[in-house]
């Protein structure tokens, strides 16, 4: 469509890489997707967590290094309009269940979409990855809310397991390997999923996809996996 | 009140336990948990895995050797006289959110507490333990359907955690650990939590308690935890 913008959105696994602290491995990236937006600032979405503030003030903290300034969306007394006037977004990590639960609460799911669907940048790390997703169904988390929905921003038309780990051959652990769980999702949905420690933009480990009815495939960062948005 | 049965619930957190092989850790205690009701059936509901047909045979071929006759839930047109018909219940394990959307989709949520409130014996393995509580809200699988409601079978007034783990203390993966996700549960919810390899009858690893507010407690199998029933 003439004038249609493209969603601009980097989706990180995880918020942490071992051995380096909070959003190390992934600023430089951050910072080069934000300059080519010319953003000056990030309005945090710190749901994930429970203690909104302190969240927020980490994120401020990182964000300063980096030369952002930060504002925490829970701050914000008109939520719908914090979104609106918001220069780029990024959803933090944490629990991915209360974090939906807490948009769709604060009724901001359609104002952030239709943002990113104008150009607006959305970084996400973890739940927030999770929930740029057409649903949250591929998140590792824990249910301990109930969202009234499972749908979620649909920003990009396919499913992201963050923090993708092989089974460990030695386990002895019974439990569902996490290979086992996206199986089983696709036993029930026909939604292409990506797992790894993949970012739109970083560098890490090989990236797993898993198609309904298909073995798993394993790719490089750097690889095209546009073919999924064909797929999905 | 004068002629409330009891209810009768053996919950176990895995089906089966390294090395020996499916509900061979467990057989002991089901025989002996069903002989006390006098019972020489068992109803299977396999709902938390895709095929179905394959579960229950699995689960026949194991209770035959229990000395008793199974049934699968799903060969059944009417399902909540089979419920009603029942002369004891085990729901296998699998995935949580699938086997509690296909328990209200059946229509049997209503049945099977009727039946346990009048004392018929209810045996679930890991997802089976999980819809025995109030909630799912402490599953650990992933959300590969979304349920009408997250709310369960309420059999027993707590949460369990099936075969909850400590944190290795080695581990460079920055995923919640578990005792960090069922904390979490307890920053939204107030249920008491009982997580471990735990069974009520079996023998196994500390049992773990996770009280609102309060630090984790351990137990040991055989200490009494009725106190978590004051609590709930
Ligand atoms: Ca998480
Ligand atoms: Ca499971």
């Amino acid at each position: 469509m003439a004038g249609k913008v493209a969603p601009r959105c980097l989706l990180i696994s995880n918020s942490t890489t071992h051995p380096t602290g909070y959003l190390d491995h992934c600023a430089e990236a951050m910072t080069t997707f934000l300059k080519a937006s010319n953003v000056s600032s990030v309005l945090f979405i710190p749901f994930a967590l429970k203690d909104c503030d302190a969240y927020t003030a980490k994120a401020r903290d990182r964000f300063k290094l980096m030369g952002f300034d930060v504002k925490g969306l829970h701050e914000c007394d008109d939520k719908i309009a914090a979104v609106n006037e918001a220069e780029s977004i990024f959803v933090g990590g944490g629990n991915t269940f209360r974090l939906l639960n807490l948009l769709y609460k604060h009724n901001v799911v359609d104002a952030i979409r239709a943002r990113v669907a104008g150009g607006m940048p959305y970084m996400g790390a973890s739940a927030g990855t999770n929930v740029a997703c057409k649903s949250i169904r591929t998140t590792n988390d824990m249910p301990i809310v109930q969202p009234p929905s499972f749908e979620a921003l649909a920003l990009v038309p396919i499913q992201i397991n963050p923090h993708y780990l092989e089974p460990d051959p030695n386990s002895t652990h019974k439990g569902e390997t996490r290979r086992e769980r996206l199986e089983q999702f696709l036993e029930d949905n026909t939604t292409p999923v990506l797992g790894d420690k993949w970012t739109v933009e970083g560098k890490n480990l090989p990236i797993r996809v898993f198609l309904h009815g298909k073995d798993m495939q394993t790719f490089a960062v750097g690889d095209d996996v546009s073919f999924l948005q064909e797929e999905a």
